[in-house]
């Protein structure tokens, strides 16, 4: 009975019936393998930072870059059909191009500990595979030259850790800013299936040009994805609060640049080919796209990588008999994908909500103080991802 | 201090404010020189159909293809670089890759009229651009091989018109299916600025593996992109009907086929140029996105062109002193693409509200029929676009 039902919602596309629950950490930590660490800094003209997400084992990843102001580095090594085969680690930065310098630290750390493409005989003959994403954060805690760098991307693989994983302003997200409120890292998981065997999760440091709510309501657009008691407590802004924003927009104050950029990955511990962690980068912006408005826009450069390691077998969609093999493969497929573009939403709903006012950007929760409570969720743990 | 309001809009990414309205067929053929027709068949066998939208002069069309299971004609000569630069008309049509053929009869007509690429001294040596995307809907009337033809694309590019465009079980959409419910062909437009000047339209045949609505609560996804009074008495569903709703998914019923694909195009009156169309059709994709879960799957072809035709001039956003003449036309282009993704939205919710039941396939009207009512919209306006 259960099976012809997810066989119907399969074929009906309505998958929120399969069985899912939040992961452990609801991070990206949750699939094994993956660690990360952040590097922040907020004084001396900082307001800017890196974050780092390694892979040990490497990860087959993809990319799909959507924007139309971006930076990156490494991603042509990303394409099917390239010498490259597995990836060690990513990096999410603020700084704009210049952050791309932040990947060198960590290829630094990671040959050191004789980790990457292996080229030659000897155990330290490597060269790691390290693509990047950058954001737009310059100037904003003052400084226009103070940006991560490579000892950035050093001290953050260095203390990449297994543990929670901590969200709003920190790493990338330190200077991040999401439409008119201040923005962030966020990340979420989900285990799938009868045995929660299967695990997607996802991490993004968001600093989009476009709003993370509408501004008739106040409501997060990215909070339909949450799950339920995921951060309690959150509801609609009271009509004080929102005749408060509606009238602020107002009052004089100055343009901001209009240069923005959200990044980030989902990851999943089914195995993929290089093709399908691309598709299912492409499929996560739509997750982006359910989360902010306008999206995508030529002020962003909204790149999300697609990565997978770990051996579990795709969940289980449909019945082979009715739908045939070949469609029910591809169904659980698709509902993988799916699961990455609602955990991307999710991510990016946490790292608004996580994020708090400072240097004069509000933050949502300070915006709308009746829609959250301060502390609602459990978003930093004090694990070794500082 | 309006400009100053829409600088900082432009600068937090909310664009809603911005005057626009809707145009006065709501159509595609609210951009000049945009016709369409429509060939539907609903007997013997036949449940398909094929929209063809003509344009006068030819334009300049982009196209995103995002889904995993397309069926396209001539879209590689329409990448930036190519020989052609204009288009003389878009085919979507039912029929699976057998619909392709229609694409010949509407250049089989558009010969006759001496309409395509000049390759000669003589007033018929053309060849019609003629584009085509197509959408699976085969055996829905009953017959596998009851496909449109060319005879189909050669009637309908002769019908084409310029007045209303007829939605729900028309031309393309005839034969759609959208999640659990009938599918069909929707179509919206906006006007925009404070003389109206600028159009944006969009016309869909949606046919999504993927839901329309909320299964928990069967609002339409795309409901909050319609304008107010867009739809009249659209709301929520009674708990009656979405008891019935849940209750219906546990009965017996067969598997349908994991085959489908949402195809449209947008299309505005504002002079872009080739990279530009296709940027507006990509982020386009991000209307069907918000307006249909999941979406771009492996079983969807999802297909978005394009269209530029007409000389309007960007809609200014933002003051150029404060932002700069570069960033001030980017803005405009962003604000016009993030409006084409509103469109294709609306375009999905009116095509799903349009939709009948037909042939065993309940539309979202007779499922819910507490949230709209029956003929809530002037959407069949008796026009030559049949």
């Amino acid at each position: 009975m259960i099976e012809h039902r997810l066989d119907r919602m399969a074929a009906a596309g309505v998958w929120d019936g399969f069985p899912q629950q939040m992961g452990p950490l609801n991070a990206v930590t949750d699939v094994d393998g993956v660690s990360v660490g952040q590097w922040s800094r907020r004084d001396a003209g900082y307001l800017t930072g890196a974050t780092v997400i390694c892979f040990d084992p490497a990860a087959v990843v993809g990319v799909d870059v959507r924007g139309g102001g971006s930076g990156t580095r490494e991603t042509d090594a990303l394409r099917p059909g390239n010498l490259v085969e597995r990836v060690d680690a990513l990096v999410l930065t603020g700084g704009s191009a210049y952050g791309l310098d932040v990947a060198g630290g960590v290829m630094r750390f990671l040959e050191e500990q004789g980790k990457g493409f292996q080229v030659g005989p000897g155990p330290r003959d490597v060269v790691p595979i390290v693509p990047a994403a950058v954001l737009y954060d310059l100037s904003r805690g003052g400084g226009f030259s103070a940006r991560p760098d490579a000892s950035a991307g050093y001290a953050a693989a260095r203390d990449a850790g297994v543990g929670p994983v901590r969200e709003g302003n920190e790493g990338a997200g330190t200077g991040a800013t999401s439409g008119p409120v201040k923005g962030g890292v966020g990340t979420a998981s989900v285990m799938v299936g009868e045995d929660a065997n299967v695990v997607v999760a996802a991490v993004v440091a968001v600093n989009s040009g476009g709003s993370p709510f509408d501004p008739m309501t106040g409501r997060l657009y990215g909070e339909d994805a949450l799950y339920p008691g995921e951060w309690p407590q959150l509801g609609a802004p009271s009509g004080d609060d929102l005749a408060r924003w509606q009238l602020s927009g107002m009052e004089e104050e100055p343009a901001r640049p209009l240069r923005n950029t959200t990044i980030g990955m989902v990851v999943t511990n089914v195995k993929l080919d290089l093709a399908q962690t691309t598709r299912m980068a492409s499929i996560a912006q739509d997750g982006l796209a359910r989360a902010i408005r306008p999206v995508h826009t030529l002020f962003d450069g909204d790149t999300i990588f697609g990565a997978s390691l770990g051996d579990a077998q795709l969940p289980t969609v449909g019945t082979v008999s009715s739908i045939g093999a070949a469609s029910a493969g591809a169904a659980g497929l698709s509902f993988l994908y799916e699961l990455g573009a609602r955990t991307i939403s999710r991510a990016v709903a946490r790292a608004v909500l996580a994020a708090e006012s400072t240097h004069g950007i509000c933050s949502y929760r300070d915006l709308f103080p009746s829609a959250c409570v301060a502390d609602g969720s459990p978003r930093s743990g004090g694990g070794r991802g500082v």
